[in-house]
């Protein structure tokens, strides 16, 4: 009924042709019209300055076509730290207080918790004391609340909490204490060709549930720290079972490795926020073929009003060597203070 | 110069819209003229059948938009194996003759594995003999072939390798022994919206330097098996070092350890010739969401004219159990003998 309507198909497709090139002399009027450079900002949380110039600078000059310094789109890999650099990581780390969220939900099966440690102090709510116990404590809270299920168990168990927890001061949810203006980085990033990795000390089957919604990106471009898994075939179908052993740490010089098991490629350009990433941004920003730009990028934590303010002497988040060799090398450092128009995702 | 004799930016601009509309007039003509749906054959070297039709059917089902086989072009996941799936695998492993080469080049600097196995019997040609020595044979050879150079270093040699050497026995190009038929499915698959991975025993970093070539597949949608590497910074500047220990090995039960660390999203295909990929292909074709498609393919060598014919009690390529639950299972197994009019690349 609705087909014989429509004209006949030579006709249509000529109306359909001509509505495309109506449709893009309208985007070409745009695009050349003054207005557009106002409207189009693609990093409105970012105040103007030093850091958002250089930013700005550096996409232009890599996706120049048929200057010196244009990077063809396969290689155009940008990195980017997750605590700290894309969300927020004080008092600490997401995922530790996903793991005491887990533990207290945990305790009632476990009346033996209350007498041992790290768990009896957690549960009375001394995270230090807890964390007293060193590497062996830390591990310990992580094999109980990340092993003994099979991964996609563990997905169901992130995917709840990141939907319903909050922050302990904030009262925020998690995903809302995603930075703004990085949000803004990513998609101006992908919108000029490039591919946007998470790089992050982070366990990989933490942030890949959400990471997508959230960020954009997709699992395969999520690389972090992982536990080992076993294959299993249960009730006749194969499962992944995780373990409570650790199989890789990608931190420091770690996040160099697993870029380069994972992407294969180096990027050219690299997002941290302290010395944790510090040989990511060495490694983006050196050995790059002759006359090709890269990018290295620090987030300074100076607003202790509307986030946190640390930096040197910080146990989460320290940045001391990479703010150095961010002086010496010319890296952009960005002042949350001073930079940002926005901190947290609106 | 050269630029007064362009009309200016208005006029230019509109010029470019008219080729444009011209453009997709063209392309609108080409499209539905009755010639194009016999030109455009996604799989011409396949043979009508049912491999070639329950394929083309898979791909139909996954991409029908509303219908309840749909699947969001994200989670179009494809899992390939390499080596006998994508490329020829006979008299052994391309990675092994790699290594072979490799070790008649070093050999003038090593006098003594004049006298010291594996490598005695090797410059004997006896491969067979030097293989005798089992994991630890094979190991020393990996290590001295492809350990103790940077990373940077060993992708020169690789490139070098696929560049320039050939097959014992065809004496042509190793990048010409890739199966044409399995080109076009790359193709087919990605121009309806899949993301094309490798899955490999081989190397990973044996891979990366010529897959985009070869097959369009880009270095972060490869994953094969590693050695270690460590982070140093050499002349002020960071670089890894291949290192003789391994690291992971992605076949059998690591194929689905490997796609699992890496992608984090189970497959909706996988494509096989061996024992080594049933895991993965039972991985794809399991635990999918209510009425999602899956598919899972074999490569069954059975055209000993124009490749190799071998499968059950095979060395190289064992194709026994997989066979059977294919069967099992209904998977599509292909006659490589019957199914493909053409078998390496064009």
């Amino acid at each position: 009924m609705g087909n014989s309507q429509l004209p006949p198909p030579f006709l249509w497709n000529l109306v359909m042709t001509l509505k495309s090139g109506i449709a893009i002399l309208f985007l070409v009027l745009i695009r050349t019209s003054p207005v557009y450079g106002e409207v189009s900002d693609p990093l409105p949380s970012w105040r103007e300055g030093a850091a958002k110039r250089s930013l700005l600078g550096f996409v232009t000059r890599v996706t120049a076509v048929g200057a010196p310094t244009f990077v063809p789109p396969a290689e155009r890999v940008a990195a980017f730290d997750n605590d700290g650099t894309l969300w927020a990581e004080q008092p600490m780390y997401f995922q530790l207080l996903f793991a005491l969220d887990r533990i207290k939900k945990l305790a009632s099966e476990h009346p033996e918790w209350r007498d041992r440690e790290p768990f009896a102090s957690l549960l009375k709510g001394d995270v230090e004391r807890a964390l007293a116990g060193g590497e062996r404590a830390l591990l310990e809270i992580v094999m109980v609340t990340h092993a003994g299920m099979t991964t996609t168990e563990f997905e169901a168990l992130v995917k709840e909490w990141i939907s319903t927890a909050k922050h302990p001061t904030t009262k925020r949810p998690y995903t809302e204490m995603v930075y703004q203006p990085m949000l803004e980085v990513l998609n101006h990033l992908r919108g000029n060709g490039f591919k946007t990795f998470i790089v992050s000390g982070g366990g990989v089957e933490f942030m890949r549930p959400w990471a997508e919604v959230v960020y954009g990106i997709p699992p395969e471009q999520v690389i972090g720290s992982s536990i080992k898994t076993k294959f299993e075939i249960r009730d006749g179908k194969p499962s992944l079972v995780r373990l409570p052993e650790l199989n890789f740490i990608d931190d420091k010089e770690g996040k160099v490795i697993g870029i380069h098991s994972h992407i294969g490629r180096r990027p050219i350009a690299a997002f941290g926020n302290s010395d944790g990433d510090l040989q990511m941004l060495q490694w983006a920003t050196t050995n790059q073929p002759h006359d090709r730009p890269s990018f290295a990028l620090l987030v300074h934590h100076t607003d202790g009003e509307r986030e946190w303010s640390y930096d040197r002497q910080s146990k989460i988040g320290r940045l001391d060597k990479a703010l150095d060799e961010a002086t010496a090398r010319g890296w952009t450092v960005v002042d949350m203070k001073g930079d940002w128009e926005t901190v947290y995702r609106q």
